[in-house]
């Protein structure tokens, strides 16, 4: 197989086969990071520009880390919207980042639908590493990467996603993904974090924690926005934890073998206890460690590598 | 034809000979990042510190790129004054970089002649990625590069530079470069906006852009800074724009092969107009694109390198 | 000999022999940067992430020079701590660093024992790169390099420390190595800058800086954090300038051939004339090229190199 699609925008528009296709590839880079000398010079002479418009050390120092191992330049511009442009619009921006020549576009934004934009006016691949409340595909892929790795496929797991559903875009790429790939998808959440209409995307909606997580075999946890507090989105982080907080009771809920994941950063004591995110089902640092593989897979796919 | 001066300061100081020698090395290299594999080992083991105290993200990033693309190691360091150095001059600064032992420090510095002061200073290559109001050599170098790889040669051409002349390096850095290689300059501009004794340095002075424009081969339109608002230079973006923005009406005075130039960042509908920005006589990203080459040529002759 | 440690956290903890090792490899690092092509491959393949929480440009730079000249990729994270991770305590931002497999983690951090803290819990080498006002080892190694290069050891040379002992990284480390090294270590500074208890680290303490420094070998002067001045530790710069400047005057008290030191930046006129930092006897900017071997040599002894 080859990979065709010029860009990685989202998980919505990937096939099941293009999915399994990148998770392969990157189970095949995993092994790099692991060598004394970690680098290959797959990448050598490529450029690649991690456009971070919306502030992100995590993801940023993943695809930076990722690109150099493979050997590739990497180039970081990252900046509030107003200073880096000085008004410029954002089409310029990046038409003036396509005229330097690079060979992938890593751009995360607050805006949804920023990359999808940029990746119709530009000739280079765009990999969305974040636009909004929209897609998070990086981290939907290195989500099932881990997954698929533990589990061995999808067929007939029960996933729960608990947390603020209506506003994280890591949610809405793995809702994708994973219905997409076989899984039984519930979400569970306060009333005001779960959008309308989340039937249609064939996940069963509950708000009752409990039941979303019985008999789970991954329950991934939702980074509670603090700052949100004062938006009326909950009454309080205490009213919020004493709800939604993956504890050591409810995890008795789910399976034993149950994969516990968080996409970081994590509010230790708010939506997930620390003595859960330290404990023998997490693979929340298993997820970080996968990140980097996965990312070099699709800078390698992007740029025309095959398996 | 070997290069001889250990820094690249101004456009003032260069001969007709020693800016045709920049402009052919850079032609050479325009090539490279067309490749596949765009790097070359030129400078493997060169050390260049990109030291940009006044805030720039096209111009850092077109010289990392430059940089990385020739294989140097490059180091960027990005600050305020204030909060770089915790009171340090300038010159210890610079003497810092110097024992450091890089082989060019790119500067970038909000004070007039900041990069002349350092160079004078210290043994390694400096290159003025510009300084106040003062001078943008790479930049003028990049524009005269677009204009010559369209035009052949200067002779006989008639350029008109419209906007905030008084206030504009890239304005400054080009009457050099031009008047000296044998253009017909012309310069626009709000009377607040021309410098006096304008006509000493050989250019003609036109507060009617109409005139400056009619039946010229290059429009260079700069960019206004619209924080200036508020400074009495003028009297409202609106009356600016309707008398110096380049439109389709007014491009209509000029001859019909004319070459729209405009350094970035674009400000849409003031200084001009989106059509003509993405019109067909517009090459305002091919100077971006040349921008790569053409520093990527001043590093090579800085260390070194023969055409 | 073969370095045992998996980190530098400190001097405080670190052998004669040790420091001796370290310095001898540091010796032979110093030629690299001095070649026509200053890059070895000794590095390649390996990671090495400077995390720097509180500000630094000088060190920072220095550490990605030296992992540069020695081929190794490094990634730049800097920030204050509140918007890097968002809430993340610095154990989960440091296992997730840890995640991503680099090999040597540098950092620098505003609370005392934050690399040590760190060091305890993830299986990287840790380099201290100055925490809070308890240990700069890096800075220390590259002050004794200088005195060692210059004077072939420590016995029986008399040094000075002048300033702000108390609130000092930079003093405590350079006090726990030179006097284990076999130096006749004074200290001076007003009494509010002096810690209690100071004797037993086997100094002799002064309030009178012509004693500390009369007869001196070295006079190491320490950088006056100004901000400080509504502190109450000194009643003006002024008055501290009068009494605790290295001036002409007062460098007649040491030996003809003193070394004069300082850390940098320089407060020009406050701690230090500016004759006097620009003098025969100044070895500052002699401390800032061996920074750069001693941190290549510290890079190199952590990922298993041998002398």
């Amino acid at each position: 197989m080859k990979w065709e699609r010029k860009d990685i925008l989202g998980i919505r528009e990937l096939s099941p086969d293009e999915i399994n296709f990148i998770l392969d590839t990157a189970d095949s880079f995993v092994e790099i990071s692991t060598r004394d000398i970690k680098k290959v010079p797959t990448l050598r002479g490529k450029t690649i520009i991690n456009f971070f418009i919306e502030a992100s050390t995590r993801t940023r120092t993943s695809f930076e880390i990722a690109g150099k191992r493979l050997s590739a330049d990497t180039i970081n511009i990252t900046a509030s919207s107003s200073s880096l442009v000085k008004g410029e619009t954002l089409i310029d921006t990046a038409r003036n980042l396509e005229a330097m020549n690079p060979d992938i576009v890593v751009i995360r934004h607050s805006a949804a639908g920023a990359p999808h934009m940029i990746a119709k006016l530009i000739r280079q691949s765009i990999i969305n590493a974040g636009d909004g409340a929209h897609e998070h595909p990086t981290q939907a892929l290195l989500d099932m990467m881990t997954i698929r790795l533990r589990k061995g496929s999808f067929a007939g797991l029960k996933i729960a996603i608990v947390g603020d559903i209506a506003h994280s875009r890591v949610a809405r790429s793995n809702i994708f993904g994973m219905t997409k790939m076989g899984a039984d998808v519930h979400v569970a959440g306060p009333a005001t974090m779960l959008p309308p209409f989340l039937n249609r995307f064939g996940v069963t909606v509950h708000t009752d924690m409990g039941e979303a997580i019985r008999d789970a075999d991954v329950v991934m946890m939702l980074r509670i926005q603090m700052e949100r507090e004062s938006l009326n989105i909950f009454p309080s982080l205490r009213e919020y934890s004493t709800y939604y907080c993956l504890n050591q009771d409810r995890i008795g809920l789910a399976k034993p073998d149950v994969l516990v994941m968080h996409p970081g950063p994590l509010n230790r004591g708010v939506e997930i206890a620390p003595d859960v995110a330290d404990g023998v089902n997490s693979v929340i640092l298993q997820q970080v460690t996968y990140g980097v593989a996965l990312r070099m897979a699709l800078l390698y796919l992007l740029t025309g590598g095959t398996l």
